[in-house]
């Protein structure tokens, strides 16, 4: 049912070079006409998706590109219309061969291969019903190339009846979410923290042995090792990690079987099980039927609860990446005890100027992830009855946040922790400048002698060593073997 | 040392006097003078706290009484003064006199006795040290007055030497941040979530038998009983009770023992696992000693990660709420399916008018759990080097939290959803109203004639049943067999 | 320079094709050598950005296409760009050859024609240094190609000694930021919530006669007609629209001039009111500089005061958006009272099912909004000394904040407000059935008439009038006569 | 109508001890019966409250002390009260003897004396009417005893007839809302900001001669001088200043007059204005009657609005307490370029430690402002129809945001701003150990010389002339000359 649109009617261009005119051309376009309840509709003949999803996209020319539906979504549609060929065909209520079918296309959805095909933005129905259909609407279509038929017929594989069988919008777009929201933890975040994590751990060892001034309030404090410096951000990566672990268990609750209100309605029971197990196959990640159907249409607690981790996650990457940025500044007017890795130009002028860029970029995601998670809470409370309508915009800042974190951690690592080395001259000068290692003359001539002596040196911009010196309470031996920062960063045995 | 302020000459009133004065008489003060580093300070001579304390309520007049330094946080000073004695009575180092007398007083603070000694606000030092020097400083002058010595002497116990030893502010601060924080939880948060789900539990067992019409995207849709609607909230709130329990593991976690930046100075080893078990002894929970210091000091993420949690359940109870006031609006231009508790007068003329107060109240409490998140996400991804200085602001938040979420949902659960009834005849007139049963005749009459039905009736105002009956398509005695909600409230065997 | 990278040897490929093959064809790559100080480094032939752009694209592997630099603010660069090349021309600074070129390859991308050369993401460097560069590159390629010469050559035109003469990326990106917000509030937004005002105006000029219950708490209220409820709504966009108008001033001051810290160092004096003047001439829009160029670098209050601008228009919208599905709830089990365009298929079997699903999206975008608002926020809190290393993530939000509500308001308008038509017998039936209006018998029959007879409506599910002839405390006449809702919507003259 | 509550039977005690035990004594209490639609209550005899104050506080056991309704809001009602007894009586509406009565009692509630008889929390009635009643019980039952009548008679003034005449609960909260946000803005916060900018003012000409290293991404820059650092500072404020007053002409606009749904029903045409016009005599603040009563009922967006305006106040004073700290930090192994006054003692070890208290006292302020919008943003979006059911949690935030910046501004003027002095000696330390000041030499040695220069020290830890000299670049008289930071600060002319 190809036909061109009334903008020309010269054309008579075979199809197969439509395909690459049409990102260019906007004079020319084929189509064909698809239907649903509400008529027919022109659509892109180079495109598998259907009325549905064309009429979406006229009613909500929301947000641009940016506000394009998530691609892990995109592909989840596919994991899930597969697994729910497999289970229907397995429960007889769906032909073999157009299972198959179905199967094969929705392998490609969720392969990726078919994201052309998927234009819708997030800013559309709050049930995601559009996002639904248009993966019934691609994979129907895909089917009935890969059958022989033609496009738009709805034959021999209907969107509806064959694609969404025993499905509803209200329980396919919430498990889609779940599936997204897991296989992207899964297999993007956690691996990426855990590596910053084992960085930060590899230069703690390093650093083991740097004994440098402590900052407490900005102002110095009682010395530390670097290495025990960076301890402290390799526990907040740890636990981190561990953070996002457990809401694991409630994003793998699917609510597939649900159906309309939550009742499965239309389902036969043991389906929702079968449909979990069945994902859980397909993806090699262990999902369950979720216990209530009506909590899980109603409520997206899961995503806020999975967002509150992140948002944990996202403080403390922050909080690492604002340290480090400050120990590494200067070159000369600055902390200086870290010099971190030249990654591009600074300035042709000032040698030695490295910009700490990746812990902007750092704490830019940070901020970013925190702005999602209001998103995500404000949305998640806004349901209403058997249906929260903020779906899309949960998961679409569910998923910009695992991938922000995700990427920033591993950008962060390669481009800047790995290649963190201590300016050991600068932290052992510092060091040593410090008034506060007179601590350790008090038990050898008094606190009064000591906190004369750290007074005098305030006073008068002396070392510890000089003002000792020239108030004539030690020797320069005594000093040298008295005042040791070693014996101050642990307790006494 | 008692002496009166300059502001009177007159006077020469007794002690016991002026205790039950200073409240109303701001004209005549006796005062006795407290001394720190800085010098000589005039402080009220009814109360325990010192010099330090005077100073900081000088320096930091921020927020009024709404700002006070929260009383659970006083309460776990006293926890972790007389858990120290103890420790440091039995290592030896602490004179099991003053240690006897520092418990002693200590206790008091625990148990509240000494609330009003502790005048400190939120706004102050950011690592708390004003307020924990309030708490030796109190602990201290009540020891001594039970040691029979003189208030303000610092002798025979010593604020810094004996009620501080072998702390810093930098580690007993974060320690009652967790002390206070889990003592809330576990006494007062969880038992009252724990109601509130049983109270819902009992609805929604109550209301098993009533079937009633869903509602996606606010408009009608299929059935479900009104004790699944209430199953959804149920799970909601015991999803939230493991949410936070999820929590309590890093909570748990005291700093204590890192000194003033997490190495331990000034500390034997095990004294961290020491004080640990002693404040587990105390409370009976399960305390452990962290096993980073220097995170648990410079960051707070576990305060960060309770939050989210306490989020999370805020999204929950927003949710409930808003529901039930939806569901019992009315009582004629509303959905009226539910009839809430009538508390206090709605309207002398109005009879039937029942404002959802409580409903109102605890959605409220949600916003406000919402903004404390913010305020504690913000406060705890800005620490610097080895100290966050925001702890005053998140624990203060974090309280806020627990305590309007746990008194939340008593007032909800008592003065709303114990005395919720359903409206059973507005439910099932409702229900018969919708135009959303005809699904049950497709089978019965195919699906055009059961729309053909739908749509006549929509388009003149007709019942299901008036409609079939005027376009003929069944009987009455089939229609009433045929359409019977309660078959649709599941999945099919 | 062109040569083809060392991934493929086989290849001969003229240009020509390679510009359609690179989209698909990985294995082979046209590319040219660009130079930075960090040396030499591969370029895809077909893109007219250099080096400092390709390493960041390689260091900065950030979120994706979802996170790209915002167009705006590329469309802003050929702005200034150009306008630079102006005023540096008119001082004698630029040749007159160098600036025509640099000027008509500004103008291209000002125009949105290099779109394509401008990959980068926002989380990049904190300055935008990137960004900036990547305008240079690109403007000194392109006119490089427009003079004859040879790309990558850095010559005739240099990318910085010409395209960033007097500048700093310190003052550009800003500069950027404000002429990429005003423009997009001015030719975009202000008008679509114009639109969206007028629209909601003319609702309530056409339905100013139509009577209704009022609600408060939810429960039935006195009545006031659908015009004065809608006139509530048009009341919050008008402000809307003027609380944007007032943040515009501190968005119309440009940094540029500023340079590396806000001293103008290597601009002349005037350099930057000139800038101002020419961006104006060129935007049709009043820009002037700064008057403090420190603050206009290292704080971006400006853009945390327009956030908060939109956060109050997005908080209006949520509200609007909320009722009106509220109210076209139903179509039998809900309010009922309004009938909201039909867009696309709801159900095939429940006719009269009309999703609000503009509405949902419209609440999805203030949910966003909230949001970007607490990304903003934080990010804008955080700026450090002379710089505030967060300005993409602050103008990426904004941005986002601007496009979706107007974006929004667009869609609301066009397929929601213009088409709601008033179900006025439902109205009409609701009102009477209402309570409420016994209080128009106080005076006729006295309180405890009237009360009685509500009560007895109320218990009996009566209305008014059957409960009053029941009780018989009036005649029918006497009943229409006085229960006249049209006499309660104002103040008595 | 005084009587002792069954908890105890001895008693006799007369009504004046009472007052004084009460406090003390929880056996003991004389109660009196107070009555409302509902039925008797007692209420504690010292009270002037009545039973729907005694209600409520039965009802709503949220929150605490911390969570009292703010004195603002008292306050305002005792104003607003006054001013309808002034309109009432004026009108002829209400008895002068009756209105001289509530008068003189508003005035008190005005003026904080019966403060302690307004014992409700923020968490009650969303639409604050048990505030309202509360108001209207305490001056009904207080001119009833100006009249010498019996507490509780309601005779001869009657707490709705007379106290709330021509009023709803949901015209006068949101009047008082604003009359408190307008008067503590107005006579607290703007004097407090102003005198902040001020006094930043004064230190940043005090400074305007010392030039310094300027930081960007915290890195070594080109100088500039403290007096222009600290007139980024001074032009935040002022802007923030100017964002507050941008704010009042909606704060300023009254809802009074709207009655129960902004119709005005049961007032009189032209109420609104009088109303409007009274409370602006009696506060000498410019308050208007509200365009949109529809809007100003059900819409709270003013209070969105100006908190937008305090988070953007707060995003700016957070920037600047976060620099000053940082440049303050040290004394030794830090940026130590400021030093700030010493308010307490830091540690009796290390002389020269402060710790920037202040500083953060004000960035806690602001984290506290930050959470406090995000929970006004949440609650003004979520009115339904023709109420806001929010206001109470919306005013108490705001209020607070007011107070704690008003406050923490006071503080940090006094207790660090005023006091902060130059380093000069470091400041000048730091400038000449840079590397930047290298460019100075460009024009004179050339870049490729200069260059070197800078690498060469940068390499050996050498100074810029120490570099040069060894170099051989230039003479040490040269070096002095030409390396001049006074000529870096500005435009050249």
């Amino acid at each position: 049912m190809l036909r061109l649109s009334t903008k020309s009617s010269v054309v008579a261009a075979a199809r197969s070079q439509t395909r690459s005119l049409a990102s260019t051309a906007t004079l020319l376009k084929a189509t064909r006409i698809e239907t649903d309840a509400f008529g027919e509709i022109e659509v892109d003949s180079e495109k598998y998706y259907g009325a549905q999803t064309a009429r979406s996209k006229m009613n909500f020319k929301i947000g641009g590109p940016a506000a394009r539906m998530p691609l892990p979504v995109v592909h989840a549609f596919g994991v899930l219309k597969k697994s729910a060929a497999i289970v229907n065909e397995e429960l007889g209520a769906l032909d073999p061969k157009l299972s198959a079918a179905i199967q094969q296309a929705a392998t490609e959805v969720a392969e990726g291969k078919l994201d052309d095909h998927f234009p819708l933005v997030v800013f559309q129905t709050g049930s995601g019903t559009q996002s639904n259909m248009n993966a019934n609407e691609v994979i129907s279509n895909r089917a009935i190339e890969i059958l022989g038929g033609e496009l738009g017929s709805k034959k021999p594989v209907h969107p509806n009846d064959h694609c969404n069988m025993s499905q509803s919008s209200n329980d396919t777009f919430p498990t889609v979410m779940h599936i997204a929201a897991v296989t992207e933890i899964s297999k993007s975040l956690l691996p990426e923290l855990t590596k910053l994590r084992d960085s930060l751990q590899k230069k703690s060892e390093e650093f083991a042995d740097i004994i440098k001034i402590g900052r407490t309030h900005l102002q110095d404090a009682t010395p530390l090792t670097l290495g025990q410096e960076f301890s402290g951000y390799v526990q907040q990566v740890s636990n981190g990690i561990e953070r996002i672990e457990k809401t694991l268990p409630n994003l793998l609750y699917l609510a597939q079987g649900g159906t309309a209100v939550g009742t499965g309605l239309n389902t036969r029971k043991g389906w929702d099980v079968k449909i979990a197990d069945q994902v859980s196959k397909l993806t090699g990640l262990p999902f369950k039927t979720a216990p209530n159907k009506f909590e899980a249409l109603a409520a997206h607690d899961a995503i806020v609860e999975a967002s509150g981790a992140l948002n944990t996650v996202a403080v403390s990457l922050f909080k690492i990446a604002n340290d480090i940025r400050y120990l590494g500044s200067g070159p000369r007017c600055g902390y200086g005890e870290l010099a971190l890795p030249e990654n591009e130009p600074g300035s042709s002028i000032m040698p030695g100027k490295v910009n700490p860029t990746q812990n902007e970029a750092l704490t830019m995601v940070a901020t970013q992830v925190f702005g999602n998670h209001s998103a995500i809470t404000f949305a998640g409370a806004s349901g209403q009855f058997e249906l929260n309508v903020f779906k899309p915009v949960m998961i679409a800042n569910l998923l910009s946040s695992i991938r922000l974190i995700a990427d920033g951690a591993a950008s962060f690592r390669l481009h800047c922790v790995d290649g963190i080395q201590a300016n050991k001259d600068k932290i052992e000068k510092t060091l040593h400048e410090s008034l506060m290692l007179v601590t350790a003359l008090n038990p050898k001539i008094g606190y009064d002698a000591a906190s004369k002596t750290a007074k005098n040196a305030h006073k008068k911009g002396l070392t510890l060593k000089e003002s000792a010196l020239e108030l004539g309470v030690l020797s320069s031996e005594e000093f040298d073997e008295w005042v040791r920062p070693e014996k101050m960063i642990g307790p006494k045995d």
